[in-house]
């Protein structure tokens, strides 16, 4: 690691120097030879280089994508003006609060009656440390972030066929699945087995190191004990004076265990995107979109619904019409086109770009995805059963319930996310079929199995099933390997004078982060494009 | 698990209850047949039942300890005045802020110039989701509590042997030896060598749950490539559009990796006491004491040093002088004594208690500690390096660097935690034996291995040697299981009119909880002596 700091130098300001003088690959070098494996692909500022000599962009969507083209094209000279088909800016950065009303494709609306300053986020709901090209909007939007919990030793594990149906704390899981993982590697190596493997002087190592990682005893066993239990939690804790206890925790059988899906959860803390420490926005995800808005006003036009896509030589000629009464279509015309809209919708949308981009437009799924936010009368997560943030999971449907990051010990009202189903599936797909009061009424019955207090302390929910979302018609871009050698290129290829941006062009499924990073790369493209036409 | 919710019970009511009908031992055992692993041996609301009748009780030290006492014993119908040495509440609950200052034993005062709203705790710094006792009180006190980060992903791991002296990021430490675990046990388990361990049926399983949770690859072997930097990081993680990516990272050698002391690490998260959700009050630790002391306005008689502790059948008398300008010697008496002086101090002060108490007393070391705070032009931790909170481990002495949980993304100057020194052995010793000065710089010279910003970054330090601190003498007491075994009942023994409460009367060494446990026990104790009396 070589000293920056005494060459008046910070790691960022010498990348953007260099990034500057020698392009986006020479960063790149430069990073991996200052020996850190890099957080990110985004390097801040952007800059644009060259006069963009007053040229017009038309860009679709003011989603996430759709804005930060639009700030930075606007910054490098262009005339920006966006198409947006909501009545606000965001698109899928979006919260749900008291007063708030939603209607889904087949016309069902939900009114939202949260106490004041609660909020649901349907969409995105967390921000990696390593995402940093949102985390700079947000920073500079001056929108204030908060630490979100995404793992918490309390929160809970629970499969109906494993230990009668009874939840499990993240803490006896973790500590119990490793410890049975380091016994019986523990085991194999005392005995000679993996010689073949492990030199002699590396042996006595191994061991020492299972025993204080994994919690064994003198004899290389875990087994209930003050040990175990400084890691899994005690019956009754250590206390103070004459207080009884400590007395040590059960452990749970390593069959039982094994047999169980319960190890599964230890995965999803591990990945990459959920790693701590993680962010939100105070007072909902949904701030990041509302200040940007109120950045670009005058940029957006509302409640416009685009029916056609036009390029010819001269320019791109956008067609549309009132998304809430219809009416007359209208034309907007500029010299270049970013459209964020989603493949999901654009695929519907006339649009004459080469047979490349439009097979990629056709070809790519959309992930189905359901989010119910319940609202309770009080934290009773926390009051009753100390869960303060962080994430339950469960191999019932609703799979994923979140505790909310922000206002602990509040007394009060409070909304959890009581259902959060994402993975592909007849599953998903069975949920998503269910009405709104439906999934609310699933959320609260396979909840109840976890939380028993669900019944007697709910107050009202909401449901959002995002193929029925009449903007997006998917939560997010489904790309598997193949589709990806197929059509990624393609999907992100400047077409004459149109270029496809949001999360569906980035290698970040799902992820805001994809929205972010997709603009950037798409603008810098186009950019290019614009300065040699 | 019962669905108390219908019975229209919380658990915390129902506990409550039981514990007013039955009292500490019924309640226990209830909770243990609720399914519940208990998490805290705290229960709210604590009731001294009858009238006290006007009982008097003078409380020496105005800590965590004396100040529960106070306010509960107060409650209960007690006529209560406290003493206490400095001139604030809180003892060791203390924050360091801008134009305060510190003297230690040899007369060496430090004069805080952080920036303004930059802080330090010289002591306790974070409240674990567990500590049901005093985040009760912080409830109570409307002390604001935020997310403190514990564990971070990207927080660095060092050893000036390992690796060239290369620090690595927390993830990849423990991708690595988990991913090397695993693998080792797979082919332990594939070729058949812990047959005698796992049933065939199990075999399966075993491979499956490795493959998923270790990142192995088909063959069950940990390499390098999107699986396993998934978990560690990428050198090129996934990015948007066009750009490169994603570039897998390469993976630590498991010799390398096992023989360093790296993988220690990973045993301080999975520790009861260090796992999330934990907190800190906002504005510093030091905030639930001055709240405490607001509470109890006028109970408190600051600046004095207790010289003298005497009982007879009439009651307890306690001798002070002023403790910055000595002076006459002043007398108080009450009926009764709850004494939280640590033993440390107190051994050398005068007390008519039995030969069991006194030889507690007597025999209890105190355990070394330092803590280093270092303010910085920036945060270039977060800026350059995208770490936000949580801890740094070396096994150089300064041992740990903690990056504040708080001012995320803030520009200008920030306080973090340089260097934390709490085991015992000569390394503490001989850090404690160095100046504030020289404490400091060794705090940059050995931070400087880690972060080489430090010297162009670096403002102002501050440095508290609990050995030093003249009003406790120590950190917190020691004990072991010998001296616990010997000495703990008898310490925590009412002595005629005398009981002594603190962390040092309690399991939970060095933690407010302990503190808040062992007064509440204290004056429980202390008050069925009372109405028996």
């Amino acid at each position: 690691m070589k000293d920056f700091a005494n060459e008046k130098w910070t790691r960022r300001s010498l990348l953007t120097a260099i990034g500057l003088a020698g392009g986006t690959a020479a960063m790149y070098d430069a990073m991996l030879s200052m020996g850190y494996a890099a957080n990110s692909d985004f390097s801040d500022p952007i800059t644009l280089q060259g006069d963009a000599k007053g040229a017009s962009v038309i860009i679709l969507g003011a989603g996430i994508a759709g804005m930060v083209a639009a700030y930075e094209m606007r910054k490098a000279g262009y005339k920006v003006k966006i198409l947006e088909f909501n009545n606000r800016p965001g698109g899928r950065n979006w919260s749900l609060h008291a007063g708030d009303s939603y209607t889904d494709i087949g016309g069902t609306t939900q009114k939202v009656d949260f106490a004041p300053g609660q909020y649901f986020n349907p969409g995105p709901w967390r921000l990696p440390y390593h995402h940093q090209g949102i985390l700079h909007y947000c920073k500079m939007l001056n929108v204030p972030l908060e630490s979100f919990v995404m793992y918490n030793n309390a929160a809970l594990v629970h499969s109906a066929g494993a230990f009668g149906g009874k939840p499990k704390r993240f803490r006896e899981v973790a500590a119990d699945y490793e410890g049975h993982i380091s016994e019986l590697l523990a085991k194999a190596t005392s005995q000679n087995k993996l010689d073949d493997q492990l030199d002699k002087d590396e042996k006595d190592g191994v061991l020492q190191m299972l025993k204080t990682w994994g919690g064994l005893d003198k004899n290389y066993e875990y087994r209930k004990g003050d040990q175990t239990s400084d890691f899994r939690g005690y019956d009754i804790p250590p206390g103070g004076g004459l207080m009884p206890g400590p007395v040590p925790s059960d452990i749970m059988p390593r069959k039982e265990l094994f047999n169980s899906s319960l190890w599964n959860a230890l995965y999803f803390p591990k990945q990459w995107d959920f790693q701590g420490q993680l962010f939100q926005p105070k007072g909902g995800m949904g701030e990041i979109g509302k200040a940007f808005g109120k950045l670009l006003d005058g940029v957006i036009q509302y409640d416009c619904k685009v029916t056609n896509i036009r390029q010819d030589e001269t320019g791109v000629t956008v067609t549309y019409i009132n998304s809430k009464t219809g009416g007359a279509p209208k034309t907007e015309k500029a010299d270049w086109c970013v459209n964020t809209i989603p493949v999901s919708v654009l695929s519907q949308i006339p649009m004459n770009v080469g047979p490349k981009m439009r097979a990629a437009i056709d070809s790519l799924p959309y992930l189905p995805a359901v989010k119910v936010g319940l609202q309770f009368k009080r934290r009773f997560w926390e009051e009753d059963d100390n869960i303060y943030g962080g994430n339950t999971y469960t191999d019932q449907p609703i799979f994923n319930i979140s505790y909310p990051s922000h206002g602990f010990f509040e007394k009060g009202p409070a909304v959890l996310l009581g259902a959060y189903i994402y993975r592909s599936g007849m599953r998903v797909y069975n949920f998503e079929a269910l009405s709104a009061q439906e999934q609310i009424e699933a959320a609260l019955e396979q909840g109840s199995k976890i939380h028993p207090q669900y019944r007697a302390e709910f107050m009202t929910g909401v449901a959002v099933a995002w193929h029925r979302v009449p903007w997006t018609l998917g939560c997010s871009g489904l790309w598997n390997d193949a589709l990806r050698e197929k059509h990624y290129a393609d999907m992100c290829a400047v077409d004459n004078r149109i270029v496809l941006a949001g999360e569906h062009c980035s290698r970040l499924m799902a992820w805001q982060e994809g929205s972010v990073l997709s603009a950037l790369d798409a603008i810098t493209r186009l950019h290019k494009r614009v300065m040699s036409a």
